[in-house]
């Protein structure tokens, strides 16, 4: 596995054009699509196009995703209302991406609902998070340079209501400053980066670790001593 | 997620012609197939072209979904016969096609053969449904709003008897008003929308909230107290 | 599900050239590479040219099935030997499927190795065959009326030598004259049918219900009785 | 399944340019992409350019490999500094490639991150190797002939001292001189070939038997004895 960077200042982001980013967004719509992993409508994807003042290209609510067209991103200011030509609902869940943007300094955000995230982060109603060890698909996370590490993922519990939920999410980012991601329970996971492609590797990385922890949960190999235990539920 | 609007009236469904439906459902026919959920010639799936009288468009029988072709498509009548120019035999299901239309006011529908549909169809001969809540994913059938609802889907006992079966499938659609969808036994999913694509959203959601379910009935995380308790076999 | 015709008689299967049949089975090939059923070059596919002389169109031994191009298909005749102007080696397993075709007058036929179909096989090794009954997907299987119906799948021991193994397959076909399909054990599916169509339409249908099979074998559901007792290895 | 001739002397494989290898490699990053074996830029690729003085072609480091291009694949010498016009950080695994080829005179080598090879790997952190035996599957690993075969792969503690794994793996290559791969403890696996096609069946090949013995290790049957019993965890 490669290394990379810890969390870069969004000096360093190069200023992209919208129609660029609308396309990037539409080609991850369909990878994930083909995955699984925003299945029905589900998911949401946002990029940040500046900083002051704050606007995000974000996909529009009620879209399926391998079917995206670049006209389904519309841009969002800081309170999540549409601005720009494009006229459509942004995501409900604009308020998340505008959280972690805020208290990251994100440059993508990436909301995935896959089976192993949604049966990881339901297996154990009273814990509040996931720890992942020992693996080196680990390195992938910005900043892990040894298999070595210990990711403790949040599990946020759901709510509708997103102003409430925001608070929520901006308080365990807080509370978790080393985390790379956090899951909704029973509803999905949000993950983000530096660019658009740290975020979509890191989806990628923590769908592999999720998969594996998940199917090793059951596993008792012949001739071994026991299943797999690098991935525990757990109060942190 | 985003929300979707209740049943709309069938009023609402702008009109559409042939050929457009029928590329719709070749469309369809590849995706599903891509994902495992037709093979074997299995699946069928219809559009309403007109109330009064009442026509579908739908798959011919016995057609492979992912190498369908427009002309695998075609048009009956109100009691299952073949309208229109195209010659072919109707699927041998199209009476349960035409018992939704009815009862439910559904513009399109679909049936899928999936192996968690068919597992979970078979895991319990003496139940007569499955409840499935508290995933957000919920949230994508037509009227829900929360991640705090219950979805019942009945389990029908399989039948070659089309009349029969139509008649079962009747009653079990009245008996249970709420339910998005109907399972029936060791054979397949029956779901269906106001148009093509909310049908399609709600078979994508239930396959992926079968598959979380099926994949938790054996799990138990390290660290966790126990599996995943939100979806079960019951009588209701 | 539609209903298929029992076994045809090959005066109904129509001449075909064999440039048409290469590319249908490199469009076969590129199939069963996505799904896996044919992983490190395994599988290997035939169609009946003529009956008088015996002429099979069959692969060409260690090709990448994914990649796979006409070039790749050969003609072999009735005692495997290649005829015609390709110059390539035949599959090693070319015996098996002239001794199918004589023993079932089939028109086509299909081997994979595929994970559930290597399980399967390979989890009772003091057992014969595999019951399979009760599922929809069963009357996808030629002349299969109803989904009562009960598949029994021999399981052949696995045998480096062709011609050995060729006679138990001859024998164990004439024992089991309604089966549609064997297991090699810890090897894979032979299956077959009319034509291409047909058997590969049988692959499609025998893998879904291995795959049913195999994730059934630890179900037990929250709120029902057990697992699934549809599927079962035994003496026959 | 075909037969494969044992290890080729490297006299045997044919001059390539660097553009035809580079999009070889491209290719596989795909459809090793497709199958889920290489995500979040995991997995590295290397072909031999010639042999005096050692040349490697090989995949840049941090790559995505659904998407790499030409321009990703770089040249490096006997020692992993790159050379050549293409300016790029090689691999930080290419003194990996380069142990390998050097002492099994491999002239490709493959290294990716899958589900099943990370939970084989993890599962039993006493134990040294895997061993899989009974399996057609093992028939196209270079040299064996028979299902009758019993595969070691050795699994390797994870280190991220480059130097310091590559002395291990070189001693843990010469220990196991029939060893057609190994696998890094919850990382990944390495398997090489006399051609690039050959690395490549490898890989295929001993994916499936990881996932079919992964698969089979709580499999109990209805109505059959036990599980799969022909793969197990142990020291040798």
């Amino acid at each position: 596995m490669p290394q990379f960077p810890p969390h870069l200042t969004f000096a360093l982001v190069p200023p992209r054009n919208f129609s660029s980013i609308s396309r990037d967004l539409v080609a991850i719509g369909r990878r994930f699509y083909a995955r699984g992993w925003v299945q029905g409508t589900s998911g949401n994807f946002s990029v940040v196009m500046s900083r002051k003042p704050l606007r995000l290209a974000i996909t529009a609510s009620s879209v399926h995703k391998g079917q995206m067209r670049a006209e389904n991103i519309l841009q969002i200011d800081d309170s999540a209302a549409p601005v720009g030509s494009r006229r459509a609902v942004p995501s409900a869940e604009a308020r998340l991406h505008l959280e972690i943007v805020r208290r990251r300094g994100a440059g993508a955000v990436l909301h995935t609902h896959s089976i192993w995230g949604t049966i990881l982060s339901a297996s154990a109603p009273q814990r509040d998070g996931l720890k992942i060890d020992g693996f080196e698909m680990l390195k992938g996370l910005a900043g892990v340079r040894t298999h070595e590490h210990s990711e403790h993922i949040p599990i946020v519990d759901n709510d509708q209501d997103m102003v409430r939920l925001a608070g929520v999410v901006g308080e365990t980012l807080d509370r978790n400053p080393d985390a790379h991601a956090f899951l909704l329970r029973r509803h999905g996971l949000y993950t983000w980066g530096d660019t658009l492609a740290d975020a979509e590797r890191h989806v990628e990385i923590l769908e592999f670790l999720f998969e594996t922890i998940g199917r090793s949960a059951t596993f008792r190999p012949a001739g071994g001593e026991g299943g797999v235990h690098h991935g525990s539920i757990e109060n942190f």
